[in-house]
């Protein structure tokens, strides 16, 4: 364009030297006009700084550039000379500014405090304010640190479909898939004749990856799937959402204390990976959002992982004397406020709670010697609870046979999960992790519509 | 389990030196009995190769250790040593062998040639050959390959929607999402009333995340999506599935040029980080799947990227007296053995063909000064022709509306998207690579069905 090359804010906002001549790109953040100079804040995008220009009368086209409206587009050359201003490093002295696209005050981004739930109406351009920023660079930096510990440890990663004729994986309400006519489906004996429909049978949106997952490493040992799963179901919290990423490793030769330690590792290295990554954005969700942020992700990086048996929590948690809104008893799923209580009253850090009753429990887990649990495991951290849950899985084809059978769960339409207990089974387990409750936990944000780029709920399905 | 830990196959082939005592687990690929000795070579995924297991009669269960079936599952603990035989430096003198998982003549994966249609039906178990043992261990080094070049160059990672409720995308058939009852939904004057689905208006699955891609880049500036789309389409050719994993990077304050640019940085990457990182499949796929495969790459990998428009293109193709089966045509679209045949014997190599006459074109590609052709760019590459196809986008507000109206889009359910042209507007530009179809490109496999773990075709949603 004008013969310098593109440079990003925060490569010029890490200059070591002044420069006679830099081109940058951004938006504008805001403007301050004092006598005889403005002041514009440039953002790109590119961290969480934005970059001061320093306009003076001299300029062609003052008067237009010293009342652009925020959320203009601008690129600015100039030189970048060190800032007298507190808390920046450098600034730019435009010697010319382009307005590439303009911005009126219908803005909708107006430089002022907007609600959380103004800015999802407008979640085109909330990317736009310093929250989802920084929200989203760290949703990318951790998409990527997912894959990376996973690749240095030779997992192989595998993109499992989308669309599934599964009914059973049990995790939630599907959404169904179709092509069929709306309003006149074809009909057999008066139910819908889904042999007619674009993959022969009824089809929906996948729960989970898991089972596929499964079949993946009985070939390449380890694995891991990273991708969208989906709930049809009509809840309106903040944090559930109908389409949400979830990641799920899944090893073989492994038994659930291996299923543990992985999930430790992973947990934790992802919490330092943020620390060491993120320190910006970090900064600013502890400032405005949690705080104290930063001290309890550091608490977990470096906390011992404990363990307690579900038996020995409910005992816990019955002893104890505390009054909660829902009994414990053995049998029954931990709530919420039991699982708070657990990690942060009885162990103020992270714990898994194992070998669950097996009538709270999935098909798939793993059956105890005792016959009465599985060996499932959850990892609970304070603040959130829940935030990983896994199992061994049963590889043992009568047992597991058995249990399809108990269920109802018809043997023809897995026979494929059971061939891989047929043929060369092998004791294998993996665990689940909620990528958007891991952002939650990061960030601090509390609602999970805040933590997705373009969110799904029930009633929204906007952009 | 015995006190040794967990190592695979790849770490053991790779050792420096013998070992007294190693435990290595995997599953039988082939078992050659002699006199006195038995040999079964074991595979884990995590290498092509596979490790050698020399069995000897004192072994306490050599008896049914030695008549082990193929596809077995193995836990075996014994020494490491050289090994005498040919094009192995390492074997495994077992001391004790555990069956884990037994398996019997009906195994469906025999040690013998099998077709790869017959493959797709055991989708569940082909991972364990050869061949997809290799296209599956490259799937997943390639996806990591995408996101490291990206993240290296700092652009976002966005994972846009898979539901959407946009219809104007124009690439192509959409899947119907919704929970709706399937046989008498509700009707709103003879029509099915969306207003009561789930997300309150009508859905599908996306086609593409370029447009919601857009909006994050004129936030962050440089951006990529990677996830599933998806076509309702009836095709059934070697190269269309109805659920595939798309690469879309989007640039601001680009154009058409840098957007090329781009796409050469993008594809040299891949190909080089194929050549360094996967030599021991890439070796395989040479030999048995695609001849001259590995010279290919290497070609590409240094090859000068040329750049061509689309009317000279077109001249081209019908000075040279060539026939082709479909007529060349000013305002046609390039057919596939158009586009093979500029690559491949008029340029021998990659080339951008750029400027496309604006009537074969997507409505929000930027409109050039001649008013008949549009800053369109595909890349084609020998043997495959187009890997790649891109633009610079509309940018300017009253152009984009008008080309929208002429297009009959309704402006209503698009406002999002002339919102970032209508306050700050930037020039940008981003394209599509399909990951497949790059697999395809890379590992010779010449159907997509055997590039997808579980793919998913008219008829076909099986696992």
């Amino acid at each position: 364009m004008n013969g310098l090359s593109k440079i990003s804010v925060k490569e010029l906002l890490q200059s070591q030297q002044p420069e006679a001549s830099v081109c940058v790109r951004g938006w504008v953040r805001s403007i301050r006009r004092g006598k005889g100079v403005a002041f514009v804040t440039l953002n790109d995008g590119s961290c969480f700084a934005s970059l001061q220009i320093v306009l003076v009368p001299e300029l062609e086209n003052y008067e237009v550039a010293s009342k652009v409206g925020t959320g203009a587009c601008l690129v600015v050359v100039g030189e970048l000379v060190a800032s007298p201003a507190a808390g920046q490093a450098w600034e730019v002295q435009a010697r010319t500014i382009e307005i590439v696209g303009a911005a009126d005050e219908n803005y909708p981004l107006q430089k002022k405090r907007h609600s959380l739930e103004y800015l999802r109406s407008i979640a085109h351009l909330r990317p736009r304010s310093n929250t989802f920023g920084a929200v989203f660079r760290m949703r990318s930096k951790l998409a990527f640190a997912v894959h990376q510990f996973f690749q240095q440890r030779d997992f192989v990663y595998v993109q499992t479909p989308i669309i599934t004729a599964n009914d059973c994986e049990g995790a939630g309400e599907m959404f169904r898939v179709s092509t069929l006519d709306p309003i006149h489906p074809p009909l057999d004996d008066g139910q819908v004749d889904w042999k007619q429909d674009f993959f022969g049978e009824r089809t929906g949106l996948t729960v989970s990856g898991q089972l596929q997952g499964e079949l993946f490493a009985t070939a390449f040992s380890d694995i891991y799937t990273f991708g969208p799963t989906f709930r049809a179901e009509n809840s309106n919290t903040s944090r559930h959402a109908a389409e949400f990423w979830m990641i799920e490793p899944e090893i073989a030769f492994a038994d659930l204390d291996d299923n543990c330690q992985l999930g430790e590792d992973f947990l934790r290295y992802l919490v330092t990976y943020a620390l060491e990554n993120c320190q910006e954005d970090l900064h600013f969700f502890n400032q405005r959002v949690e705080k104290g942020l930063i001290e309890k992700l550091e608490s977990l990086a470096k906390a011992e992982f404990r363990t307690i048996s579900y038996t020995e929590a409910v005992e816990q948690l019955q002893k104890k004397g505390q009054s909660f809104e829902f009994p414990v008893a053995w049998g029954h799923d931990l709530q919420s406020e039991h699982e708070r209580y657990l990690t942060e009253k009885v162990f103020n850090g992270p714990v898994f709670v194992t070998n669950y009753p097996k009538q709270i429990k999935a098909f798939y887990m793993r059956m105890n010697d005792d016959q009465k649990t599985v060996a499932a495991m959850d990892l609970l951290v304070p603040r959130v609870g829940e935030i990983i849950g896994g199992s061994q899985r049963e590889e043992r084809f009568d047992v597991l046979q058995a249990r399809m059978e108990a269920q109802g769960i018809a043997q023809g339409d897995m026979d494929w999960y059971l061939d891989i207990r047929r043929w060369g089974t092998c004791p294998h387990a993996g665990f689940g992790l909620g990528f958007e409750r891991l952002l939650m936990y990061l960030t601090g944000m509390e609602n999970i519509r805040d933590v997705i780029p373009f969110p799904r709920t029930p009633g929204h399905a906007q952009f």
